[in-house]
Parts: structure tokens; C-alpha cells; sequence
């Protein structure tokens, strides 16, 4: 969703380059472990939007690295303010393309892929610029580690239907399916971490559909 | 669903050992193509309730053969009046258990099987009944041909998540998914026949889950 734009984001963005990366150049590499200041094991999630996602997880769980691969610098600005207040050491912001994370990621290096409720593209003509689509499967595939997997979720039911078959046509392996997230069973619904937008939709009474995924063989 | 015993029903059934078969040995072969009078491909509908899909399948296709396999004798009596009041010759109705499937059917006999609306059971310690278990699936892929697939329909969410997992950790292929088969495009929701359960069902604006799948390798 496109963010109204805030010039306080784009000041605090550009004050902090230690925080945010801004569309680096994708044949150069980067240096995570010095970015991070240890080289514990990386999450991503593409599209973080105002990041409450992945500003949680960062939170709940200090030992792990968080990157936010986000295009819009007014959202890069809101997370890195919730990041500032919150003291997360362990999140940085990648402002970037999505289509370019397999050169802003080595090999081997991420544990998940979060993809929360990307742009569904209906038109057939845009199928290519959904973010599971084979080619950005193919990425994901190179960056994420040999017992990495990806988290899926999204409000839009031809974007699920979409990506269960480009998933399973690609030869991944189905970890967790759910077309009714929030009424799963109690102990799946409390490890849900709810996206702004998730949260909104859901309270609506619509079903958030969620898949894990992991690719079979490397 | 559990019919209410109807004495003609059982009574019909019992008249037309011709169309029905009942409770077959599964250690013998049955002879379909002496059934049917010719060799055309087969399909079988596991579990036809009152039969609205398959009579009105085999009605369209009368260039093609179908079984219709159901265990109550009510529900076959239904099936079987329709059959023998639009003189349906291509349709054969199999009292039998689906568990025994690969023991009516031969090897690479059955071009589809359709599943429609099957018993979620839902409790985990039932998981061995559902229609989409693994040892199910494996019975499946010996009775279909190399080119042959899989029809399923259900409005239970729980059961659809379930068979989407199953089916992808078994190696099938997806070549369709919706996950509310009645919003779909036209042409797919134009071609699709109801089910007697499926009409009440997406009547009151509940969504239909639908996947044709097929296996990878023979």
C-alpha cells in the first residue's frame, strides 16, 4: 500500500545510513555481519511496510538478525522510528527492490523469507511482478539457507491460490497450509504476529490464508 | 452426508444388478468393459451422495464411462433412478468402500477421480479416513492412467488446507486452485457442475474450495 509521503521520514531516513540502506548497488556486496556487528543468522521480510511485523519479531528475539526490504522511504522511515525508540540493534532497513535480493543477499545466508501480504498484480499481464512468482522463487532459493523456509501470508484469494500452485509447480515442499489463520487452532492463532494491514482486514471477519514453504532440495 | 433409508431405494437397487453393483469381492476383477458394453475411458466419482454431478457429467459425455462410487444403498437408489430415467447406459454405480478402490479398478484404468465434498473428519486421530490421506492417494495414483488426474471439491477449510499439504508432500502437481471456485472467472465457474451440497452450501455466500492435481510420474 502506498504511504502518504512524510518529510520527517525522509530526514530521519537520510540521518541514519547506519540504520537504513538505501538502494545500494546491487553488484556490490554487502556486508551484513559488519552492518549488524555479528554474524548471527538473518530473517528478511519483503515489503515491511510501517513494519510492526517485523519490529516484533526483531524484539521478540535478540539473537537473530531482521532486515525490512521496504521501496518507500516514508515506510523505511516509520520502522526505523519504531527501531530508534526501541533500541532494536538487531533490525536494519534495506531500501531496495525485491527483485534484487539475491544480490543483496549471499548465498546460503537467510534462515526465512517473510512475504506479508504483497501486492496480489490480479491482471494475468502482471503475473511476473508477483513476488512468488517462479523467477523470485529461483531468488529466494539462493539466498535463503539449506533448512530455510519461507512464511506466506495474504488477505487476496487469487494471490494465495496463485502461489500454492507456482510454489508447488516449482518442486517446493508444503510445511503449514491455513485458509482461516485467525481461526486455526489456539496455539498456531497466538504465535501469529499481525501486520497493520492483517490486523484491519481481520477485524473485518475475512480469512487470512498462510502457507510455509521450504524448498526440497539445494 | 447420512441419507434416511428409503425402502425403495433399497428395493430398486436390489432389482438392477445390471447398473449396481454391490459390496464386490475385492479379490476379483471386475470385468468393466463387459459392464458397459464397450471400452470407452472411465471416471469415478468416490462418494456421489445423490448423484447431481455424476448423472449430469455422464448426460454430457455420453462418449465417456462413469462410476459412481457410494457405500449407502439409499443414496445409490437415487443415483440409480436417475440413471434409468434419463437412460443413462455410460453410468455404473459401485456399492463399495473408496478404501478398496484399487482393487475395483485395474492399473491405469480411470483417466479422473473426483472427489466432491468428502468427510472432513476432522478430529487428527481420523486423519487415515480423510479421502486425501497418503495411502488414499497412493491407491489413486495405481488406478489412474499416466495422463489421468484428480477433481476435489470441499467448503470444509480444514479439510482443503489439509489435502493442498498432503498432496504436495505426496509429489502431485497442481493445475488448479481456487479458494472460492464460485467468484472465479466465468469460464471456470460455467463449467463447473454442483454438487446437491455444493449448491445449498455457496448458496449462503460460504466459499467453495477447489484443486486439480495430478501425479508427476507413473
Amino acid at each position: 500500500m502506498r504511504l502518504r509521503n512524510k518529510p520527517w521520514a525522509v530526514k530521519l531516513v537520510n540521518d541514519h545510513p547506519e540504520s537504513v540502506l538505501q538502494n545500494p548497488d546491487p553488484d556490490k556486496k554487502i556486508d551484513w555481519a559488519e552492518r549488524f556487528g555479528n554474524d548471527h543468522p538473518i530473517e528478511i521480510e519483503v515489503g515491511s511496510g510501517k513494519g510492526h511485523f517485523i519490529t516484533t519479531l526483531a524484539e521478540m528475539h535478540p539473537d537473530k538478525n531482521y532486515v525490512a526490504l521496504e521501496l518507500q522511504t516514508t515506510a523505511a522511515g516509520i520502522i526505523l522510528r519504531t527501531k530508534l525508540e526501541k533500541g532494536l540493534d538487531n533490525l536494519q532497513i534495506l531500501r531496495g527492490d525485491a527483485a534484487d535480493i539475491n544480490c543483496f543477499f549471499p548465498e546460503n545466508s537467510t534462515n526465512v523469507i517473510y512475504l506479508n501480504f504483497s501486492d496480489p498484480w490480479p491482471k494475468t499481464r502482471h503475473e511476473k511482478r508477483r513476488l512468488t512468482y517462479k523467477s523470485f522463487l529461483a531468488k529466494y532459493q539462493q539466498v535463503l539457507t539449506k533448512d530455510g523456509h519461507i512464511e506466506f501470508k495474504t488477505d487476496n484469494s487469487g494471490l494465495f491460490a496463485y502461489s500454492v500452485q507456482s510454489m508447488n509447480n516449482y518442486g517446493m515442499f508444503f510445511d503449514f497450509v491455513s485458509v482461516d489463520l485467525h481461526h486455526e487452532k489456539p496455539e498456531i492463532v497466538e504465535k501469529n504476529i499481525e501486520t497493520e494491514y492483517e490486523h484491519k482486514f481481520a477485524a473485518k471477519g475475512n480469512p487470512i490464508y498462510a502457507l510455509h514453504v521450504h524448498f526440497e532440495t539445494k
